[in-house]
């Protein structure tokens, strides 16, 4: 398995402590997560049923504001999972650095695979990958850009699991144009990653494509559930966006007084850069708080947001040793 | 999608009535299922960890009585859908009539599909599928006639779906031999198909092939919490083996009176020949109870267990009439 945060395992090998000690801040994953409630019973048992699933289609329409086709997949990493059939195998071009599952995936699916750094370099892929806002440094790309880079690549797929708490970035409006593929995860934004449940929105041609692949029950019954209730709920995720957008100026104004530096971030997650980020992480560990960080860039520290007053006021606490 | 059970949706809108109104025997699911309990609120929070999703490894070890590598998936559909992924497109043939995801999906990955009526015309393919016991016609192979048939195949896939309740005819214990790959179904014996959990069970190439396929957080927390508990309860697996066994009899009794043949069964469900099937699911539905029928084979009913004594006394009044 690649290097992932929410490997809250692996901190309590190494630092102890029993999971609910812990305060995750390895992902990306709203901390104050969207009510669970009840979930009727028929959810568990039955297989989901086909108006279950366009039921959700259409709440994951209104949450995103689209009307393009829809597909709910287990998670956006099982659409991610599904890629490399959209196309016969070509060439594609990631703008990276960015989510470390896109190049190995791809590559191992037999595509000639290229790291570019600029968006201009996708130019000319079979498929290019732009996460928007970037995980993890959080760098965003106009709208106007991605429609002008549409027509110079076959496949464009924009990843926008952390677009919900910023949806002036999102080009879910523009799905529907030929080779624009949107992948949207819920369980961050939503705080429910367990549940498993993501969505890819395109032209009718991939929808297709990644309905077929994907199988007649793509997604729990739970997920469905929850999916119908959170997505349709506008209050709470318009106070959850000014909340994440609150919080994070609030998490960059109390890590000052460390000699760290923000590289970048979106709503639910920072990225510092610190001057050893593995002795970051581990006085951050001692006190039973994970954070994230990367083999390939030995000074970045990703840290996902607090979500109680409890929990701000332990990592201040740490902070200020 | 293709034809399936489970389509609840399909018969309230021919038939009316809420879903909780109906006795849905379209399924060979379990209608007396595990008890869902508690659920802890990080398995809805927090991403699958890689030792949770271990731990639920070992759980279908224990319950399915091996000690090969297995892979969790989203229900054994989701296994089914990563097939022709293990190997270069090739023949494929299909011990039929079977359950119909296998042809069309083969078929559509570029395989060469052949549907064969007896075990031995499987020898020579590079894909052979059988269905053990047979859905929908309960047919059944013995261990030593499929494990005579698999060194005459590249890779032998038994779907196990509906054998928890007759596990002497399992290959489970056989699993690690190579070309060997067994699919288990978590939701139909546990009576919880809206959790989409299944298994695949396999020499270690294989199982690696569909890890990688299936992505590092293949299925939910909820699927872990349960899964870890219902395999590990061997008591509940056994009393419901016996039960199950039971009611197949309770059923096949039942229905003597009808003008129908039983054609075979599985503990989880029982296939009928009447001089009409059509005929006779409307007769049910009109009092809300829900059964199978196939369009390629216009006598054949297939029933469902009934679940609670109450639902017995509905199906027994129905048919009396």
């Amino acid at each position: 398995m690649r290097e992932h945060g929410g490997n809250l395992d692996l901190a309590q090998q190494r630092f102890g402590g029993r999971a609910e000690d812990w305060i995750d801040l390895s992902t990306g994953i709203n901390r104050l997560p969207y009510p669970v409630g009840d979930i009727a019973v028929h959810h568990w048992h039955a297989l989901p049923s086909r108006s279950e699933i366009e039921a959700l289609h259409r709440a994951a329409q209104h949450a995103y504001g689209t009307s393009a086709p829809v597909v709910a997949t287990g998670g956006a990493q099982a659409a991610i999972q599904l890629l490399p059939q959209l196309a016969p195998r070509g060439r594609a071009r990631i703008l990276a650095p960015t989510y470390n599952e896109y190049a190995p995936l791809l590559s191992a699916a037999g595509w000639e695979v290229e790291q570019v750094r600029e968006l201009d370099a996708l130019a000319g892929a079979n498929l290019a990958i732009v996460v928007n806002p970037n995980n993890p440094d959080g760098r965003c790309h106009a709208r106007k850009d991605l429609l002008a880079l549409l027509p110079r690549v076959d496949r464009l797929v924009i990843d926008e699991s952390f677009a919900d708490a910023v949806s002036e970035l999102s080009l879910a409006s523009d799905a529907g144009r030929p080779g624009l593929l949107i992948l949207r995860s819920f369980g961050k934004f939503y705080g429910l990653a367990g549940l498993r449940l993501g969505f890819a929105i395109g032209d009718a041609a991939d929808i297709a494509k990644l309905t077929a692949a994907s199988g007649p029950w793509p997604v729990s019954g739970a997920a469905i559930a929850m999916g119908c209730r959170a997505l349709r709920d506008d209050a709470w995720a318009s106070a959850t966006s000014a909340r994440l957008a609150r919080d994070s100026v609030r998490l960059d104004e109390m890590v000052q007084r460390q000699d760290w530096r923000l590289v970048g971030g979106a709503p639910l997650f920072r990225l510092y850069e610190t001057p050893d980020a593995l002795a970051a992480q581990e006085q951050l560990a001692r006190c039973r708080i994970w954070s994230r960080v990367f083999t390939q860039q030995p000074t970045w520290l990703r840290l996902g947001l607090p979500g109680s007053e409890g929990e701000w006021a332990r990592l201040a606490e740490v902070l200020a040793r």
